[in-house]
């Protein structure tokens, strides 16, 4: 196998990429505005959940997000429609995740002043995005019922990454063989410090402690609680 | 955006892979193996019907598979465990993918004579799977009903490149937005000609439908009905 010659132009890559993500988290906490990178396998229903979520922050904060897509705009769309909030809808051009400098391109046109949260809405990848640091100050991720409990396993370096594990799709649970304990075991070989918040945007399961955990985040960096 | 550098540095390598390629499914012609490269994203529910499904095929045909994997051995043993046939795992190296180079020395350690058809079961992600050919003769790829009917237009390489296009977990569709005509629809904006199989694992719904087009294709490269 060719693993050797593809690790070092990685190393070269993240090389760059953390340099850039660190200008750019300076940036933004300098501003005082939360970057939040929220990433997922697709169909995890992340678009709907964060829709749910801004709709219960925006009286307190001015939220504002940026929806990665390979070629479509759907994903801002729906957020613009479904929360009133700014959206920029960012086409990667077929790559399979975002880098900082891309992230730091893509914040410079959508303009964060007056901002205190910002949440980028990755591609729908388990493997790749997990490489790249965005300059985000949380990563974030869901992990929806009907993937199944075993995945924390199969994509290690995304479950280790990640500040907070959503688990959505929770009304579905029945309907699968989801078992949430195990879930959690799996998920604590990886990493021991992520909170972990079982949610349901359709029920409504968990999303009183998801917003309070990013309100926390956001207090951090802008002083808004 | 820095994707021009980007795209400069794919061609070589897409290059030299479709070269890779190329030799890998000539050579495997010339053996009468028929190879499919099953893809979707993750917890879409491929290892679980690829068991079923060999297990409808193993009194006439003989089969192997191959699953690419960041570091477990899960699959492989899922499958072995179920099929009794042989099965081999490849552990890529937190790679997004696997390539025809990666997949020629895995098919030299494997051994095929002997097989009729062999899978490779590829690593969940609907992006960069779709890049590379690996070589085998058809790709397939799973789409569940959780996911949702969107996908298509959110990763269009993906249900561009593949052969047969397989909606799984049909027995959840109550449960969710998932409408079968709208996917259809989107999938023909991409791919005139693929063909769309709807299947239960579960109910056992469309897998006699699915084991003929598999049974057929088999056909075209060994001979064997």
């Amino acid at each position: 196998m060719s693993e050797v010659k593809v690790i070092e132009i990685h190393e070269n890559v993240f090389k760059a990429n953390d340099e850039a993500a660190d200008r750019l988290r300076k940036n933004l906490t300098s501003k005082k505005v939360c970057m939040i990178n929220v990433m997922s396998s697709p169909g995890s229903g992340k678009t709907t959940a964060l829709s749910k979520l801004i709709n219960m922050l925006k009286t307190e904060l001015n939220v504002g997000v940026m929806d990665v897509d390979i070629k479509t705009s759907m994903d801002a769309q729906k957020v613009a429609d479904a929360t009133g909030v700014r959206s920029l809808q960012i086409h990667n051009g077929g790559l399979c995740h975002i880098d900082a400098e891309m992230t730091e391109k893509a914040i410079e046109q959508f303009g964060v002043d007056g901002l205190d949260l910002v949440f980028i809405e990755n591609i729908g990848n388990l493997v790749c995005p997990a490489e790249f640091d965005t300059g985000a100050h949380k990563n974030i991720m869901f992990l929806s019922v009907p993937e199944g409990d075993d995945k924390p396993l199969k994509y290690p370096l995304m479950f280790s990454v990640c500040d907070l594990i959503i688990i959505s799709k929770m009304d579905t649970k029945d309907f699968f063989d989801f078992d949430l304990e195990k879930a959690t075991k799996n998920i604590r070989k990886l990493n021991k410090k992520a909170t972990i918040i079982p949610i349901s945007a359709k029920t409504g399961e968990g999303m009183e402690e998801l917003a309070k955990w990013v309100k926390a985040e956001v207090k951090e960096i802008s002083g808004r609680a």
